[in-house]
């Protein structure tokens, strides 16, 4: 099996930083041979998230068909949200929570939507059903991205999974959600009271 | 929640009819209430399995949108394959396992594609995962379902989830999947030569 490159959105938010290493992680724990980049630098929010959780910044890419033929997106699916040669690539895996728009293949393949709060919750849950341990680094990166796309489960669009991945993912990472989510927003919210001053 | 209709593609073969039905039977498991329809009248083949089975033939639509406001799909996702009014309908689920074309959305759905066989391969999983049980006139469907779109596992589209999903299916339904097969593919074949002699 030939290398994939597995990234989220330009722009990136938390979820499509850590979603791209949290499916990265379970595919090549399935026999996959995958790496987790991304499609732009890490926002404020994302940085102290990496920090926290000793992570490593992932490399960024602007085009994928010079170093491989296929890809796993994650956390989007529309072709102009991607990388710029999304066209030339084979995409063979998508698990996202958004709406479906811009996206055709010529080949079946294996796609995982949910209309949840974040694509970590989906992944949580695919960790569960291929039975693949979580290491508490990985989980706490991943509660960091439901944290950030439910503003603390305060989003409307929160739902019911979302909420219980939290918990157990917390669990997992041992760290208490509630005051660890309050900083991780703080985090965020630095960037954006800097861009206002600027 | 709403009544929603569950239907595969037009000109259906065994697996459009088979997978509503076993889509529509887990998910009003799961809470949902939902009516398995068929686009048009089930081929020769599939009419021997809902014979052989003891299972009514599903009602047929022409328009979805003067019954419900949402259908959910399987065994297919392109819109010229669906139903007529496919546009004035929101579809909430799509299972199936073919590539991604002439599809979108407004909102985030569920969906869920694997490069499998079948569609009812991933069903079998799905009842897994959800831990729900599957009657034994259901599994006999399902597997009904797997072997016409594999031919008894020998196309090449066929996996090894296909062929664990026979083998857990005819556990199930008590049949042996080799005799009662070739059985299945030739009442399939019946029609094929009546349309040559025509
Ligand atoms: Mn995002
Ligand atoms: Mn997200
Ligand atoms: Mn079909
Ligand atoms: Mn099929």
């Amino acid at each position: 099996m030939s290398k994939e490159l597995v990234f989220g959105h330009q722009s990136p938010d938390t979820d499509a930083i850590v979603a791209a290493k949290a499916y990265s992680y379970l595919q090549n724990k399935l026999g996959y041979d995958t790496e987790a980049v991304a499609l732009g630098e890490p926002n404020e929010e994302t940085q102290f998230v990496l920090n926290y959780f000793d992570e490593p910044t992932p490399r960024v890419i602007t085009k994928a068909s010079d170093e491989v033929d296929s890809v796993m997106l994650v956390d989007h699916n529309e072709h102009q949200q991607s990388v710029s040669d999304i066209e030339d690539v084979t995409v063979t895996h998508v698990v996202d929570h958004h709406r479906i728009a811009n996206f055709s293949t010529s080949s079946p393949l294996f796609y995982r939507a949910e209309p949840v709060g974040c694509t970590s919750t989906i992944l949580m849950k695919m960790f569960d059903e291929y039975k693949i341990e979580i290491p508490a680094q990985l989980a706490g990166l991943m509660l960091s991205a439901i944290i950030s796309d439910t503003l603390l489960l305060k989003s409307p669009t929160t739902t019911d999974d979302d909420k219980a991945a939290v918990i157990a993912l917390a669990e997992i990472a041992d760290v208490d959600y509630k005051t660890y989510g309050l900083e991780e927003l703080k985090a965020g919210t630095n960037l954006s009271s800097k861009s206002e001053a600027e």
